[in-house]
């Protein structure tokens, strides 16, 4: 390699997660790691921006491995103002994660892991987004950190058309039960909402959100091609997600309304 | 009609804005309409959930015209609670709006006007999200109501497939100025990222987001398919959004990534 790989580093765990730690520790052994990442826990934020609040940065370290800035924002913002502000020279990659839990199917839409790296993808960085399918925050990083070095190392024989990024799926198994990488695409799965209404101490209703992820059966017959089945089954999924919104398909079927 | 249309309304404003107000006022003409929306502004919060803090409904109603539930969540919250645990029967529509602002190309991403129709959409109910190209509260929004009512009047005309919802966004000028209806795709413009380095009044550094929407300049040869474009011309844009967003043209350049 003719000069050291620069690769910033975000989540949505906050700065203190272990993932994100594990995630560094691992990426330095073949880069320069710098880090913008939010103060505290901002999952399920989605894409969200702060526009009507101030932006603070606090200069971060840990164990003498890990440098950066903690913000107090979303992954959006740590991104956006990481890239517009903070680093001295682009990165040539922003990688995000490692997210504690999985992000397939529609919780990619909710996920601020894919959103830091959506953003580093929308400044025209070469992006990955890299979850842990276990909540637990003693889960083993090992193999995930491997995952994330091995990948990284890829990057440079990929060619990420414009508006793409890599959303990297990790099974939460032993390293050898793993059975290999799969690239897929996302599947149909969506939360069926539940929420429980309780009481607080002082007797007034609350309702706290307890939907449930089931894998969309209809495609549960061990689709390999399907993001989280894959997963279930055991395998480090890669997604190449873009943001091509508009339903072409229907256009035409809605030419109507134009005369409305 | 047989039975009379139920509608379920939101927004990321907040439940006092004067948008959804008049959202309620001109689709009341026409429908029963039952509201639950964000107690606050909750402008770009992107596709956010709350999952670590309850939620509070508080009975909500204005003026002897609008009824509902006032909620601390984000907009999406706010949909699927009303849908599984607030209203009685399964509304007809989910109508998201009027925002002020305009949500086109990458503003879609941030949106959470567009995500508040898109839980209504991700739970099979047909959904529009409504927005209006300006940021002041006291922008004239009576031409807004009005397409409001045209098209939740067309919903019967359109099967809008699985998946897909309608993205329409509304110029802020003299209904006699506006040139008509256009069916659109999504342009490719992104924020131009800034960030102002500002010191608060204890001497303390801090950011203030202060990007630039800049209409993508390629594309700004008049070409009215791309909803930025046709919304700046004058015309009333609807872009048929879905999430689709594995880049599959993609997918076989990355196979060998499933032997590293």
């Amino acid at each position: 390699m003719s000069k050291k790989l620069r690769i910033l580093v975000s989540n949505d765990d906050g700065i203190d997660s272990p993932g994100i730690f594990a995630l560094v520790k691992s990426l330095k052994q073949i880069a320069d790691v710098i880090v913008a990442a939010p103060d505290r826990q901002q999952s399920a934020v989605g894409h969200s921006l702060t526009i009507s609040d101030p932006l603070r940065v606090t200069p971060f370290h840990r164990e003498g491995v890990m440098f950066g800035y903690s913000i107090n924002g979303t992954p959006s913002d740590c991104v956006k103002l990481a890239i517009a502000e903070l680093v001295e020279i682009q990165p040539d990659l922003v990688v995000s994660g490692i997210n504690h839990g999985q992000n397939t199917a529609i919780n990619i839409l909710y996920s601020g892991t894919v959103s830091a790296a959506t953003e580093g993808m929308l400044s025209g960085i070469p992006s990955i987004a890299l979850s842990l399918a276990s909540h637990s925050y003693e889960a083993d990083m090992t193999f995930a950190g491997k995952v994330a070095q091995k990948l990284v190392l890829q990057m440079s024989n990929i060619k990420l058309p414009e508006g793409t990024l890599l959303n990297v799926n990790i099974p939460a198994i032993e390293e050898k039960l793993v059975k290999g990488y799969k690239v897929v695409r996302h599947n149909s799965t969506v939360w069926r909402d539940a929420y429980e209404k309780r009481k607080d101490p002082f007797g007034r209703e609350y309702f706290w959100f307890s939907g449930e992820y089931a894998v969309n059966s209809e495609n549960q017959d061990n689709n390999l091609e399907l993001d989280d089945v894959a997963l279930e089954n055991g395998y480090v999924t890669i997604n190449p997600i873009h943001y091509d919104i508009t339903n072409l398909k229907f256009i035409n079927e809605i030419q109507f309304l134009e005369k409305i």
